[in-house]
């Protein structure tokens, strides 16, 4: 332990691929731990979508750009290997936002304890954002009846796979939209899902059409992209739309349209945004809705997992080529 | 009192503007009234935007289109010439869906008695549809908070000069979007709204930036049209979207898209649609809600009558062409 090598960012992206002069990688010092603080060994770090947004320069956003200069914003989990805080103790296992760097220093603010006896792959991937995030924007924005059809872009994805796998074991009918037949394979054969759609096929309304014979109720939108009009044509009356995710469109300077109103109008829709920052205060009862499920057994995961802190410039990348096959986690 | 003049849907309209040929004018024998009906001279009726919706061939709408060959649904108000029904008297002011003819045959079913000392104008440009729609889709869908503020689309259309005033009434910032410097006027002097846009001038985005230095809450939309999507832009987080009526592409083969969910996520905006038909059942409870406003003379209103049944084809025209000035009713 000499220095702590750190991802700065340090220009914005403007559509296209995220690359390397985007950052700067330096060795800081590490800084001992005054009074009330902990010093912590990041172990596995998440990349996730949100990071577009964070990098953005719109301040308008649910929470503040990451500022040119500051260390990229990432939640991590490690272990603390300094205290000087009467609540932690050398050995504790800690989840929070640790950013794209080795050592993180705190007082404990933001920070988690995390006593569940499942490996940080685990955790990162059903415990972190992505279960949080999915339980939020179906059950509470959502609002599923048994009984009723929901389809889900970024199925294979992170937040997707456990929204899918969550609303199948409340007794709807699960529709998933993927980007490779491997991945339709998957959350069909492994996840339980009912059906899927490679949006990349032919006949795509065709294949909805099918899918679909009762309509759609429920559409929990993690991408966007050509498939989403063809989706909000099919949706039923009283229909709800959960916007979670538009990655088809987070790299482009001018975002592609969204449907027309006129359906919004005539089958009564709702189409209602959500972030989590506004709900961490809910985070007790998101987990307490969550943990059942993944302890009966019926939430299951997988992750992608790269190797090396650099690793995380290029992993973003990833989620435009939906090349990964699992939760994105960098280990270090 | 010889025969009943009545006006037939016999084509549905295909994009463009309403025309003759849609429709066949007939004398029909005027059928006296049996056990339990009455016999209605219906004396004023009311046009719509949601005609074009009743017109449309699209079944899965939130009420079944007008079937060819039947005549033309409207809501109009009458006076009960012939009675056999225990409940009404010659002479009673009966409102209800009497269609484009003279004279209505009913069971009494759907229809209301009229008792308030107020000319038949002002019952059908305030306490009919467009006062219940404002009422709706302000209050139950919108959630409007003093203090916060709101924009509002045809906001010298019927619905839309209700909303406005209410929402002034209720301590909000209310824009007002029209079609014509005679009714920006109209609605800043004599509603009472804070700001007018004439959607036909330069520079709509300044505008819209010059009167709501502190972004927009509340989109009461009952148009669509260019302006939309810079309206759009403008709204605050957590701004809520009420779809009402999208008058600029009721004609259109193709409608223009919506606005991109970017900022539905960002912003975590709702956007919710509405018809009257889900809320039939509520209308006591909306005509309680609305009463006191009018009561008080915060609610002014304007008709712009035609004359003679066959007035009502081309009356409808004046929706896309915005020449119309007020509640469009047609005096019989």
């Amino acid at each position: 332990m000499t220095t702590n090598t750190a991802i700065k960012l340090v220009k914005r992206p403007t559509g296209g691929p995220i690359t390397r002069e985007l950052f700067e990688i330096v060795e800081l010092p590490i800084t001992r731990p005054k009074d009330g603080e902990i010093l912590i060994k990041q172990q596995h770090l998440s990349l996730d979508p949100a990071m577009f947004g964070w990098m953005s320069p719109d301040t308008e956003s649910y929470i503040p750009p990451v500022a040119l200069g500051d260390v990229m914003r990432s939640s991590g989990i490690g272990e603390v290997i300094e205290s000087n805080h009467p609540d932690y103790a050398v050995g504790d296992r800690v989840m929070g936002m640790m950013g794209w760097q080795h050592y993180y220093l705190g007082d404990g603010q933001g920070l988690n304890k995390v006593t569940a006896p499942l490996p940080n792959e685990a955790v990162l991937s059903v415990f972190a954002l992505p279960g949080l995030t999915a339980t939020q924007g179906l059950f509470n924005v959502g609002k599923p009846k048994k009984g009723e059809t929901i389809i889900v872009t970024g199925a294979a994805g992170s937040v997707g796979s456990i929204v899918g796998q969550l609303a199948k074991a409340e007794g709807l009918t699960v529709i998933g939209v993927v980007g490779s037949d491997e991945k339709a394979a998957w959350i069909v054969n492994e996840l339980g899902f009912d059906a899927a759609i490679n949006y990349k096929s032919a006949n795509l309304a065709a294949q909805l059409a099918q899918h679909t014979p009762q309509g759609i109720d429920l559409f929990f939108e993690n991408t966007g992209g050509e498939i989403q009009p063809l989706i909000f044509e099919r949706i039923n009356a009283h229909g709800r739309v959960i916007v979670c995710g538009l990655i088809a469109d987070y790299a482009k300077e001018v975002p592609s349209p969204g449907p027309s109103w006129l359906n919004v109008i005539k089958k009564r829709i709702s189409i209602q945004g959500f972030t989590m920052p506004d709900h961490f205060h809910q985070v007790p009862e998101l987990l307490a809705k969550l943990s059942p499920y993944v302890m009966a057994g019926q939430i299951k995961h997988r992750s992608h997992v790269l190797e090396g802190l650099e690793a995380s410039i290029e992993g973003l990348n990833l989620f435009f080529s939906g090349a990964n096959k699992g939760k994105l986690i960098v280990k270090l």
